[in-house]
């Protein structure tokens, strides 16, 4: 349970350099505010001034939009990722960083091919497939077979292999909308697993209905897992409208026959990078405030939405930061990681290759939800001194920005460091649209609205200033409850 | 400008058997609406039962429904549109219409082929393309060239050939959001005339930006026309997404190079049908009240919008008013219209092949416009008598639509009827977002609401049970002013 806090009076322009709150208690929140003047922090006064100067500038919009056209998909290992690489080199370059580096990333590459799929009967009909990353192909001709059609992965569970053996498994789950987008969640399985649930029981091939909230003819690809022991089928999405289509041909009467032709095929091995770019800390540079995007995207989108937009974000704060308030205190490290969207791979490999430095790290985050606007700061912060930046709490506050809770994992490629005792914080952002676009052909520029993206650039240059120009320290992060 | 009618009561179901009007004058409007009580006729009582029942029913629902998982895309002259042409005359039957025949149609079948397209320089892209219906191909290898980026067709006439020879010619215009779909008449000649237009001056080919209000990736096809006398040059049209991008790579610095490959072919003459059903009148069989839609649809959607939509709300109101009120007075006569998107040329065939008896028909009108709500109805009736039908217009007018002009041409395949003196009307339709899918993959089931297109159905029934029901006779259409 969040409280608005909408009497907030940020006195920056007025002179006044206090916050005043006119708070609510929060019931069932551990967060307490009560009514307060909440002095000034010189770190907020400076981050304030980023903040200012981010609210004119279209910087993140953009670099976006230097990224989608000047090189568009870059599927992890493909060569569009590897002029992602030398993109992000020269962005940063251009951009003025003190200190840019990559780090190697080995990586698979996967090629996406042709992808058909025809119903033969009860009525002949094409419908838009599109293979599942990291699927095998279809038999070259394809592969024909009757469908039987699940309600979810657990309902696929519950069936009899006798019946599934030799047929085609079609996962028609669908997906709510919300802005949190916690259905993705329930839905991903279907993806992720369902080859190896569906050949567990004799299944030829699965196709699911797109783990999306549109409703179009875009399918949605994104990573599926085989395992070792289990034979490995073809996986393919169809799109929610195909689903709608092929869901009504289900009668008592007629027995459902598909043709699909998949020609995805593994690419081999290929060196990917996580692409670096620092201001190097004036007063404490051995302490490191680490902001973060993916560079990879899928292939059938200019990855726009994901990540473009995170890539944006984090490389416009920081250089609006150096811009305004100039070397920061602390070092402000932009990691455009690789190889999200196949399983974090540069994430691991980062984590990996400074494990050694990581205590070095005050806090990590990283975007990669989108441009919607954001409307809550989650932390992973020492109990202790969580409450201590109250200041910059209320600053988010004036933004209409509320403080949650005190657990996340801080975005995909950075989950993992908690458990490293690095501290970290999730910006959440507005996905009520995200899953409508979330890997298809249509994540691209036009899906981000200006004002929306330059609300995240001052929100993250107003916290990443702040943290690296204070002396606050969450460090360390405390473990999963 | 058309005055709002919110206070009228129906008392039909109050036992009430008149209106009462609370009118405006009207002052730029020909239409002179007072404060009046308009008594009902028979025809109204018995239109209005039929209106009752289609508020309860979902047959045209149910009918699009049938048709795009049954039959799907319905290019004219293609193998679904045979299809199509057999589940029409199967549905006339299923419904009951007591008299069911097939008109030949000759029409050049087009079959769409391979599309791509490349961005060579300043950035390695790909583009969403599609070939413009009726487009020649590129060579098999495709052809690359420097492309011309314009604002309109009128900009690219203003070009010199010396410019423009050995090009792409690119056609870069925007469309607008309206309810009445206004501006495709404005950017449609892009793709109707922009070959013949950039042929003259020696381009290689032609792209336009999609004719479409939305933002994404779908490509909207369309017929386009060549001129005997000047060169055949490929036409397609990408994405308004690809062309964003496109026009991204526009700078001073920069010159586009662009490689397309349509391998689009005609295929030949084939036959297809105008699919026509009757309840045959009563009283007068030999007056007849035509109302219709098109049976074809392009070719990469399942053309729910376009036109299943009409497709079920005519079929529907016929069957509800044979249903309620039993055989109708005069003649109900629904005609499914073949090869609408390539010329009108089901239309065409129909008043050649009918032109001894179009004095019979009592008004003619066609749904072809999506399923988004009637807000107005307009007619092409006879002066003398357009006021006649006080009764239906206030019926119409408790439903929320006005009267709207006396000039309408009634719909595209009824459009060559005034001028033989048959009057039309045209129930106009809610087409905000009608346009962000015409054309594209994305015409859909999933794009129609249920109440949407029960109001059609219901807006119809009343319209066309009243004519069927009544004396009133607006022959003959008054003639272009």
């Amino acid at each position: 349970m969040k409280q608005p806090f909408r009497q907030v009076m940020l006195g920056l322009f007025a002179g006044i350099a206090s916050i005043t709150l006119i708070a609510c208690s929060a019931q069932q929140n551990e967060i307490s505010n009560s009514r307060v003047d909440v002095p000034f922090s010189p770190a907020l006064m400076s981050a304030l001034k980023a903040k200012q100067a981010s609210e004119q500038s279209d910087l993140a919009y953009d670099i976006v939009k230097s990224l989608t056209v000047e090189v568009g998909p870059r599927i992890p290992g493909s060569s569009g990722d590897k002029r992602a690489v030398a993109w992000a080199q020269a962005k940063f370059e251009e951009l003025g960083f003190d200190k840019i580096y990559s780090q190697p990333v080995r990586v698979r590459n996967w090629e996406r091919g042709f992808a058909d799929a025809q119903v033969v009967a009860p009525f002949e009909q094409r419908l838009v497939i599109t293979a599942l990353g990291g699927s095998v192909a279809t038999p070259e001709e394809g592969l024909e077979a009757k469908v039987l059609m699940f309600d979810s992965i657990d309902a696929l569970a519950q069936a009899n292999a006798a019946d599934v053996t030799d047929n085609i498994v079609f996962l028609n789950t669908r997906m709510s909308r919300d802005r949190a987008g916690r259905f993705y969640g329930v839905v991903v399985s279907n993806r992720v697993n369902g080859a190896v649930e569906a050949a567990k029981l004799g299944a030829k091939a699965v196709i699911i209905r797109s783990v999306g909230t549109d409703n179009s003819r875009f399918a949605h690809t994104g990573i599926m897992r085989y395992d070792d022991d289990v034979e490995k089928i073809p996986a393919g999405a169809i799109s929610t409208a195909d689903a709608d289509i092929l869901e009504a041909m289900f009668t008592k009467e007629s027995e459902v026959v598909l043709n699909i032709n998949m020609q995805a095929k593994d690419a081999g091995w290929q060196t990917s990078y996580n692409v670096i770019g620092e201001f190097t800390g004036s007063d404490k540079p051995d302490e490191v405030v680490l902001i973060s995007a993916h560079l990879d995207s899928w292939d059938e989108g200019t990855g726009a939405l994901d990540d473009g937009a995170g890539v944006g974000i984090v490389m416009a704060a920081a250089k609006l930061i150096k811009e305004t308030i100039g070397q920061p205190k602390r070092t402000i490290r932009v990691i455009l990681y690789a190889a999200e969207e196949v399983g974090l791979v540069g994430a691991y490999q980062y984590v990996r290759a400074n494990k050694d430095d990581l205590g070095n790290i005050i806090f990590a985050a990283e975007s990669d939800f989108g441009a919607g606007q954001i409307y809550q700061m989650d932390t992973r912060f020492a109990d202790a001194v969580r409450n201590d930046p109250s200041d910059l709490y209320a600053a988010l506050l004036d933004m209409g920005i509320e403080l949650g809770n005190n657990t996340t994992n801080g975005g995909p490629d950075v989950s993992m460091l908690p458990s490293h005792g690095v501290p970290v914080l999730a910006l959440k952002q507005d996905g009520t649209y995200y899953f409508d676009y979330h890997h298809t052909a249509n994540d691209t520029l036009d899906k981000i609205e200006l004002d929306d993206i330059r609300q995240n650039q001052s929100v993250w240059a107003l916290v990443t200033a702040y943290m690296a120009m204070s002396d606050f320290d969450p460090r360390p992060a405390p473990p999963a409850s």
